[in-house]
């Protein structure tokens, strides 16, 4: 019988694990776990804290137990620190105990994640907390309970900083947010969330600037910008560290950053070994020769359906690459994007539309702007966009991922139909109007 | 110089005048509508009654006025009545005097509409009113302000039938509907919708099943289910008939209902005679052998541009089909779908897919269901999709509408990659699951 062993058991690695299960009924599976918890909506986490969530239970998809009832052994507490390539075997420690062993596998599927990176000037200071997992979001509910936080400093602007800066504030905290240059949540364009600070301000949100944290004394923050803030509770979201450092010897391929690059397969350069989520590189669909490390739940429950596939042996079901399709709610707005980074655009000839006109008819109650920055190359295909608005954002995203997997270009998005009625869009539809711009722009500049 | 005759002033007729302006500044172009009114949001006429819209003025997107400062002609209450496709003219009828005159044309585009169908038995009932143009809309409020209107019935339960009994609710009106027979909004599946006979009793709205109307007489509406109900304002809401019988004898090919087919140019099997709008006959891109008739504004305004194009000397602009997707929202609810109609479906063998989930992470606050019913061809052809909830419907439609467009099928749902955080959907994304429910179909069946 087949052995599988499964390293780190959250999103990637406990969805790999029931789908094999629910693909192939004989095969042995393993899940090791080096936290606490397994499969747990780490996305929820900060919604919890918020009270959007309101019963913690609903945020934990499964449990060892229940894993235990459909024939997956799971461990938790147990970290894997050496994988053996050749012979086939993972070296494992009993972190309680702290006694290590060996345990073999045909196939071994890697989903160990990453961990939070600490702020320098933070380390060891114990009011500082990080949110990535069920432990980190207890242990900051108990520290505001205990301690009546009614103030508190966010460093970084990330999903984690945003929406840890909106929650705290839902629960009438305080809130300082430190971002160390002017582009607030910076994978989107700076023009694009530009109408965020007004958010934070309207939400009573202190944003401090070109500023980084110094140190921590007496429980106020220091600044680089000579600022002091008071902050009992500081939360660090200033991104994550991949865990794959146990693979150093392993022959398994990584990137300088410690990502491990996977095919269509999800395979590593290893046989039998596979790899997902937050320390998966894969590419981009639509451009790729463009490396794609995106650290969200769609991709890791994407290729775990491939993973588990794979290893029953159906060769037919690919992962085709990604889009990078991504959204975050913050207070009235949504925004987010799809495609390549703004960084990589610059590597590919192209033009920029920017459009904007209503969400929903214009003449209709509580209508307002929709906002697209679209990058598009000379041969019409869309390499990037961005969206910002107060409601529709995750449409026109979905609508446009959905396009461009199709082989869909920007100047073809003046055919895409949409259900039209008032309250939802205008019949000259937002990304109608979007391609009726692209053919505009590139009969100007002779590409079509 | 090329002159260019407009039949009908409303969506279609406007719009293809104006972008046919934006192309061209030289042509001649005259439009003749018989009506008060041009060029305004028909769709957004319920609104207004139910103030949603709070100024009139906002529905009206040009005026003759408009029109004339970008050199087109507009006569209102001009009819015209006939169509000499020999000789290239019209017969206009200046519906003030009476007076007919010939007018020439270089091409003519025909976008003359329909009226509302009289409800047997409400012929000649002064409190019965149809709701197809601002005239109409006009006179319904003031009807209501003079009569201090206080209930009203609604016969039929089309788009205009519902929006109505939404925003006459929305005034506080008391309404009753009455429809025909059990299947209400009867373009949707009667399962997919028996969540509105709810939604409608929650809202105070007497629905009569079943029932039909006989007769009218001092201020009661009698139904042949031998009930009578107090209607001091009658909605009438059972469709259009088209405006054609003008054309009889021009040599444009007609269908039996009235209808004008037209090819991917919106050119009319006569030459330099163009149609659209609610008249127009094209076909389903996904199912091309089906004709589709769609009276919805997204059409009308996408073959505006084709036919503004074509007459500019642009053929490589063309018109590839339609999907027939559409939306309404009734009170909490949204409800649409895309592809051919329900009776259509019968004619293709094809299975049928159920599923529902929540539409947003099921563990956020206001969480509720999301339901579609999808007919698969048996090559993974989605020939219609049927989607209702509380939110996301539109989002849901449009993602399909464009992913069936690019040449998408139901197996390759899975790989619809969506913006995910917990506000807007889940990581195993409503239409991923249809594709896997799909794919485990398929197999079922032999299909894959």
């Amino acid at each position: 019988m087949a052995k599988v062993i499964v390293v780190g058991g959250v999103a990637g690695g406990a969805t790999a694990a029931s789908q094999l299960r629910r693909l192939n009924q004989e095969i042995d599976i393993t899940i090791y776990e080096k936290d606490r918890d397994i499969s747990f909506a780490n996305c929820g986490l900060p919604y919890h804290i918020g009270g959007e969530v309101d019963e913690r239970r609903k945020l934990i998809a499964a449990t060892p137990e229940s894993f235990n009832e459909k024939d997956v052994s799971v461990f938790t507490y147990h970290e894997v620190v050496g994988v053996n390539t050749d012979k086939q075997f993972v070296t494992v420690k009993n972190m309680t105990t702290g006694e290590e062993f060996n345990d073999t596998y045909d196939y071994l599927i890697l989903s160990p994640g990453g961990r939070a990176r600490v702020v320098p000037g933070l380390e060891n200071v114990e009011e500082a907390f990080a949110l990535h997992n069920i432990e980190d979001m207890d242990r900051i509910m108990e520290y505001i309970d205990e301690n009546k936080i009614q103030e508190a400093v966010v460093v970084g602007t990330g999903f984690i900083g945003m929406e840890m800066a909106e929650n705290l504030r839902l629960r009438d905290i305080g809130v300082t947010v430190v971002h160390r240059n002017e582009n607030i949540y910076g994978h989107i364009e700076a023009d694009v969330v530009a109408v965020l600070h007004q958010e934070m301000e309207k939400h009573g949100i202190d944003l401090k600037l070109n500023a980084e944290v110094e140190r921590y004394r007496d429980g106020y923050v220091y600044l680089t910008n000579n600022e002091k803030v008071k902050a009992p509770l500081v939360i660090q979201g200033i991104g994550l560290n991949p865990n794959t450092e146990f693979l150093k010897d392993s022959g398994i391929k990584m990137t300088g950053r410690g990502l491990i690059p996977v095919n269509e397969y999800g395979q590593t350069n290893v046989k039998n070994v596979y790899s997902l989520g937050d320390v998966m590189e894969t590419r981009y669909l639509h451009v790729p020769e463009q490396p794609a490390n995106i650290k969200l739940a769609w991709p890791a429950h994407r290729i775990a359906y491939v993973i588990a596939n794979h290893i029953h042996g159906e060769y037919n079901v690919k992962f085709e690459g990604l889009l990078g399709t991504n959204i975050m709610r913050f207070f009235d707005y949504e925004v987010g994007s799809v495609g390549i980074p703004q960084e990589t655009v610059r590597n590919y000839e192209h033009f920029v539309i920017d459009h904007q006109q209503n969400f929903k008819a214009g003449y209709m109650e509580g209508a307002s702007k929709i906002k697209i920055k679209i990058y598009v190359a000379h041969d019409g295909t869309i390499l990037r966009a961005s969206v910002i608005s107060k409601s529709g954002v995750d449409k026109r995203l979905d609508t446009l991922a959905a396009h461009i997997r199709m082989g869909g270009k920007a100047q073809d998005l003046v055919n895409v139909e949409v259900a039209y009625s008032p309250p939802f869009s205008s019949p000259k539809s937002f990304l109608n109007m979007v391609g009726y711009k692209t053919i505009e722009e590139m009969k100007k500049r002779g590409l079509m």
